[in-house]
């Protein structure tokens, strides 16, 4: 069942080229052994930097079970999710990942997922992209309400 | 001005608690000293846990401005990007990024930024959220046929 699934996200990733959609990525989710959701990566079709493949396949699974929390489901990607698409995935509680061609693979290709894992671990201070802090004590505001709010929901 | 920017992040954020949309974050996204775009968090308003408000605030930026992008803005947030949207503002391309609150403060309102930072900086096999690789062979055709397409934009 694994390489079937895996075979899919593939087939998706192949013919996504093909479409002229955007880059070489798919990705299919699957809950009690079925397919439930699928995507591939939409970047230029869409003109929208977070049209991945992983993104839009939880997108459109939590659209159909009504809900924001995929616990039950696996995730089968045809190459390493990125650190917004593995964020992505953490956020929705998916049980598993699958994946096939890695960072480094990408990386070959000019995508930036190695970059960015490289930037998401450093102290924003050490990173490439200029990140500055102001404001804190006027932001926890929104913290203590939240917790004080009857209809705050944990995830 | 930046205050100014990041008085509204916050305000934003605030608001959100209060209309009952997801939880306490807030973003705005500034090109040319004008605010172009902006977003809360709506994942249980929307049942989308992508729904982040830097990514919405991006997708409303890319739509607005015709393009995925965003070299030449700054975004502010109401508190630290989550890796998810850390990842998306890398692949938008924005200049810089201001924050106020912290992956730690988050943390001590449940919210997992911080685990998911610690998870997206480790090797796959030592992460909590378990991950497996299969096919990669398989999965470097769609690589191999990218590179030979005349349609690829690098991004």
């Amino acid at each position: 069942m694994d390489r079937s699934f895996m075979e899919q996200a593939i087939r998706l990733s192949i013919e996504n080229v093909d479409a002229n959609n955007g880059g070489p990525f798919g990705a299919v989710i699957v809950k009690n052994d079925e397919i439930i959701s699928h995507g591939t990566n939409h970047v230029a079709e869409a003109g929208d930097p977070t049209a991945h493949a992983e993104i839009i396949a939880i997108r459109a699974a939590c659209k159909k079970l009504n809900t924001y929390n995929l616990q039950g489901c696996e995730i089968y990607c045809s190459c390493e999710p990125c650190p917004m698409c593995l964020g992505a995935i953490y956020w929705a509680r998916i049980d598993r990942i699958w994946f096939a061609a890695t960072r480094e693979d990408a990386a070959g290709y000019q995508f930036d997922d190695r970059f960015i894992y490289e930037e998401v671990s450093k102290p924003y201070s050490e990173r490439k992209l200029e990140t500055r802090q102001l404001m804190r004590e006027k932001a926890l505001e929104a913290f203590r309400l939240w917790e004080q709010s009857d209809n705050k929901e944990p995830y």
